[in-house]
């Protein structure tokens, strides 16, 4: 299969490309993204990224930020961030690409643990995850020619504890290949409107 | 208690109004409120409603749009309207209300069963209800000053059948009194974080 994955570049989606590679042929996507360059918060980098990709068998992210906050020093400007990247960001590229994927082809979005089990400075990012899970399970129903759609919802990654270990106390780890792992159950299997939890 | 009803002349708003005007002190607002004007998707106007408003011990928000499509007609531009309404509108009325809810308080948002039970053209309505319960699930552990927070997932309603009852068939309808008691618990309970399914 022709996969994009978008943040091919980052933790995770390094791992999926690891896991996909062997068997598929993987375009590489992101703001600095080497085979070709997208910023999923604007809607005309996602038209131009298609543009240049032409048709696909599935479609990957594994991208979109969000701010850390407590709840009490959230603004409405500081939850934009996650509005734009990891919530819209993500949901265009689907709307945007539904023409881009072939018929069974798939999306596979991503979501986060924090959405079930909150953290400390995590409302933004948990809302953005769980608008992503909802449309995910929504939209699987009425998806054209036969195109699944899911998410992945992964823990804190052991790769990740440098940056992220702070704010998930008590989580046990997974490892990012764990996460990719269900990337490659989306891409390849027949189930539709999932977000598989990696916790 | 002083209690602003955001949406308090719509169908679930005015139910939420009856159950709550005998023991409190109801402010209804909306875009054409009766006691206080307020337009939801600006922030401006939900800042000058809190000025006008002051102190309160509950919050209600009864209000929110989308627009329902199929995922294939959907848009990023038609996805906007449940953006900015029902999902940013909504938590907005926390992030910039939380300073004029007195101690021991509470936030009370609607979300709705099609992020739970999926049905045809609401995938945008979905991801907003799905972004408002995990907003809700994670603000409720670091919310200050024992401010509690809560959301109302009502089925659809038997006053609704006219309008919206062909996009929920065999859906069993429930009256709008019964959603009506959920506002009820979230604002007179103890309970914080919870999403009260009324299915
Ligand atoms: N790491 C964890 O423990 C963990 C746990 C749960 C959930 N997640 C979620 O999983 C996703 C990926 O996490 P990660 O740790 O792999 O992140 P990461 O290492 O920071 O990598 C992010 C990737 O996304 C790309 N990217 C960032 N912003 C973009 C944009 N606006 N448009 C296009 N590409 C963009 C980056 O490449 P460029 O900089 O070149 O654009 C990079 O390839 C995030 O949504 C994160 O919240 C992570
Ligand atoms: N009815 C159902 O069966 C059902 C089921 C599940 C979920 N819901 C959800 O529950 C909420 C209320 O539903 P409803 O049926 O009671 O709606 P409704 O009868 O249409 O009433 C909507 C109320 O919200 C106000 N409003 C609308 N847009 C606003 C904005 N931008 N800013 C401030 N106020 C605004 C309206 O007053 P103004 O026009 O004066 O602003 C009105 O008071 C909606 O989010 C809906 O999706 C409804």
């Amino acid at each position: 299969m022709k996969i994009i994955v978008v943040g091919a570049s980052g933790t995770i989606g390094q791992a999926i490309t690891e896991v996909l590679e062997k068997d598929h042929e993987i375009i590489r996507a992101g703001r600095n993204g080497l085979d070709v360059i997208v910023d999923i918060t604007s809607v005309q980098s996602i038209k131009k990224m298609y543009e240049q990709t032409g048709k696909v068998d599935a479609v990957i992210s594994a991208a979109g930020g969000a701010h850390f906050a407590s709840v009490s020093e959230l603004t409405p400007e500081l939850n934009e961030i996650a509005i734009e990247s990891k919530l819209k960001g993500q949901i265009n590229l689907v709307l945007l690409g539904m023409d881009y994927v072939n018929d069974g082809g798939s999306f596979t979005l991503t979501t986060g643990i924090m959405m079930d089990d909150p953290i400390r400075q995590g409302a933004s990012a948990a809302m953005a995850n769980g608008g992503v899970k909802a449309f995910v399970k929504s939209a699987a129903i009425e998806m054209p020619r036969g195109i699944r759609i899911n998410s992945v919802s992964p823990n804190v990654l052991q790769e990740s504890l440098d940056k992220y270990g702070t704010f998930f106390p008590g989580f046990l780890p997974v490892p990012a290949k764990h996460v990719a792992f269900s990337f490659k159950k989306s891409v390849e299997g027949a189930q539709t409107g999932q977000n598989y939890e990696v916790y």
